[in-house]
């Protein structure tokens, strides 16, 4: 099984990615975490993206925020889908985050899900894998019927709580 | 090897889409084109996207402006990889389109690209489908080689083109 | 007397859709509240929709938030008219769910109300239903009275609030 | 049958309104049109705005630009429904029509349409007046089927526009 | 003397009018408080507005949020100067309220100032009122002294609060 | 009569303070144009505008685009009202010069008119200087008058423009 | 070796300017702090700038929020390098500050740095003064190793943090 | 003299780069052009930004749209001062670009100008390597006096060009 490599840009990004690694854990595959900085370690993430491929890595997600340029460093020595999570910071309300991750150039592509959206970049990262692995899509079915059921019985139990 | 759905809101889509069909029939990927709105027909359409899967295809890619819910449609279907380009309409130069596509809830990933990202999210499907297919990345890095020599080709002439 | 559908894309939408049910209670307008999501449960939001009419809904207010589908999924299944609450989530101050909302394509209307506007949402349902309701008319007019009032008594109070 | 009223805040938006008699024409609808602004004609618009209901409409549809306060000086008028065009004009690509349209304070509701949404505010009025109106009703969900129709022939033909 | 109507949308907009209060009170200039909404009083406002004039009133100062139309219905109904004051609401960080105030059609200027800009809006009116009244541009001219005195002796000390 | 002053940053402002200067003429008020730049002639600008009073102006309009910083130079060097016109350059729509015109910090006002607002911005002056000249404030009552008229004329017309 | 002007609007951009302070003293570079407006001090700020060069500044550090001209007046005045620092003030998120200083005219530039960015305008300065000097640009260097540093520790110890 | 580097990301940014060439060539400056893109070319990218200081480049000047990540690239790999232009695409009306240029983490600052703004660019490039350099400086406040003088030459023709 290939492993899925989460990067964030800093520390400060931890929460977000912590949602992303509590999917793959629920979803038993395998990654590995790491912080590089495309500003700050240039070279380290430049090598580590380059070489993810012959490392066993098939899905690269990486989250920043501001001037979010890591998830397109990433895409830039790759041929693996790179997922971006564009995370907010302290102004402009994530806009610059968002808006540095999902407008790369033709040539380059970065799959860029919601801001701070940590979840959907690990199920897109298991929608991927699961092309060629049956089981995996059972189980992303599984817990798409699971949260179908769960909006099911909050509307079971909605009426109650209106006056 | 798995289809590639190309589902466009409308036919004003079609040169968006365009461009993903030139790049996936430059690299063989087989494709199967689509007209399906997620407003006009939200049945065809969910059937079509419910059934992707044993339909044979692998990933779906959606174009659409405006409140652009096609890709999210899509993504509330199925558990393979749904790609969403935003596509500029006449007016708030395709914002509304970029955030009714990216901001998608916590289960339900939909890997944006960027406005009008037609070559994008061809190749974002190209890198899925090349995760089990070493000929396909290779072809892919081939690709990255040419872009790359293309531009090492403009740094070259750049001179004679300045004061 | 037929009744006005309260949806919300999950429970976290619910004050805001308590304001609406307050001011249908007020009214003596019989709603019915419920949770689906044009995301999650796709299929059971379309069947709701899609016979709303026959289960005698005459409006149906849609609350939701982040890329709001909800309020065109509702659109897409039924000629009722629709009306649709962009909620504010944590990102973007809301805009995403404002122009995911509003932004329908032709063919396909959602009345938009303003951002976190639950009570205005229910008063144009009641303003819909009163087209052949004179008596819901002017209970109506008589809110109109009564808010104008409290205006004026504020007019009449604020001298002595400033220096 | 009750009537819809067209008022447009200059000739400017005549364009856009235009869509909505055509949908009106179509459908049967009786409407009758005018121009008055919420600025320069404040008593006119008012008293016409105060005096829809006794003079026999039921719907009021209001289309205007820039600081578009028309839609909302209808409302301050009258209990009757009233829907809002936000239309672009030269700067800020509309958003400043729609956010001056859409943000109503609690108390008076605008039905608010996408910008230049002329087809869809009357689409809208038509939905509301159906609800009394099994025939009408009929109508717009026949509209419904061919809107449907037109994109399921789109979908037939789009395989051989693409290369 | 000429007065300045202090005109609010409603009693949240009191603390934001308060700074205008204080700066005419410092001023010794006379202004007269009321609370008017566009939306539930259009008719009292209307009528304050289109009299203002004659019951001695310079100046208008109108402080509204959301959909701000107060100082629009003012600027229709008068030929006096009318200031508008956008405050900031719930959403969208109040840029709303700015686009609603100061995006006028042509023939109705309204003299927006900062968002939330109420000593602003007073100074705005003392310097209207001060083209033909020597003390008060000399009392204007003070301020505008004693606030640059200010900053100098911000000045003078701020080298001793950086390391 | 106080003069006005039409002051823009560049020459290519010259079609919105067109605007501005037409309204004048057609009032019969004394302007004097002048180009000077807050960034290229900052002397020679807080020259003209600390000595504009004494000049004999009455009023102050100013015309500029992007990083829009006349107006505030203006309201820096005198308690003279000051007018700014935001000005729509080739990027931003005009976003960048309305926000460096409106948002002034407490003490000094700009009063801000729409973008590209030339015609409002004579308007709005001729309103302040009309305090203290009932001949002036009733030909601004007679072009209230005419522009009302002009909109009850195309009210008369609309019905034979449409469908 | 030349001094670094820091100039901040109000004492409220203390904090912003501290972490330009600290990277200074942290670097040995000779710095001068003052508070002037642009707005309430614009003589003494032009006479600042003006003659910061004879003074012996080589870089000025200006910081502003809303509508930020002071770095905008700065280069007005001088040929000097000024780097503008906007910050966020109340409302709109510091995008007026943003655009306020970024977007000058041609032929006057301001050096533009983050929302905030008080520690990369330090270092900036830095930069632009190490041209001449080799052992600045050593020490640069060697921040920028202990900032790889310490991202390369977290990465170290990120595993430990997640699930 | 050290040299100046003009980077763009694509040929398609040669127009903003042209204006910063010829003010180069006006001044006399040694500059050499070169098209790198971060994402095309990433590994030439960076060997040029790492070894342009012993390359004997005193500044560096990065032109790029979209999610403009060129400059920050540079500012990765060296200590020189780097300049970041955002160019306008199709989209956002370069919003996107500005945003992924200036919002840089703190450690990695680039010198941000307007879009577009080549000249400026250049000029602060000119401004930086003045320091060092009485010739140049006098040259760039040479510029600022013709400037200048062609305001106030548009200042004394303007009164024939208004009605």
């Amino acid at each position: 099984m290939k492993k899925i490599a989460l990067v964030m840009g800093s520390e400060s990004d931890l929460p977000v990615m912590n949602k992303a690694a509590e999917v793959l854990k629920d979803l038993s595959l395998p990654y590995e975490a790491h912080v590089f900085s495309a500003h700050r370690t240039p070279r380290e993430a430049a090598e580590f993206f380059a070489s993810a491929k012959e490392e066993g890595f098939g899905v690269i997600i990486c989250a920043a925020g501001m001037a979010a340029h890591l998830a397109g460093a990433a895409a830039a020595q790759t041929s693996l889908p790179v997922i971006g999570i564009p995370c907010r910071g302290g102004a402009l309300d994530g806009l610059d985050a968002l808006l540095a991750t999902v407008q790369m150039p033709s040539g380059v592509p970065v799959a860029t899900v919601a801001l701070g959206g940590g979840a959907n970049a690990a199920l897109l990262a298991a929608q991927i894998l699961a092309i060629g692995d049956e089981k995996l899509y059972e189980a992303l079915e599984k817990r798409k019927e699971a949260a179908k059921n769960k909006v099911l019985a909050s509307d079971g139990a909605i009426a109650s709580k209106l006056p």
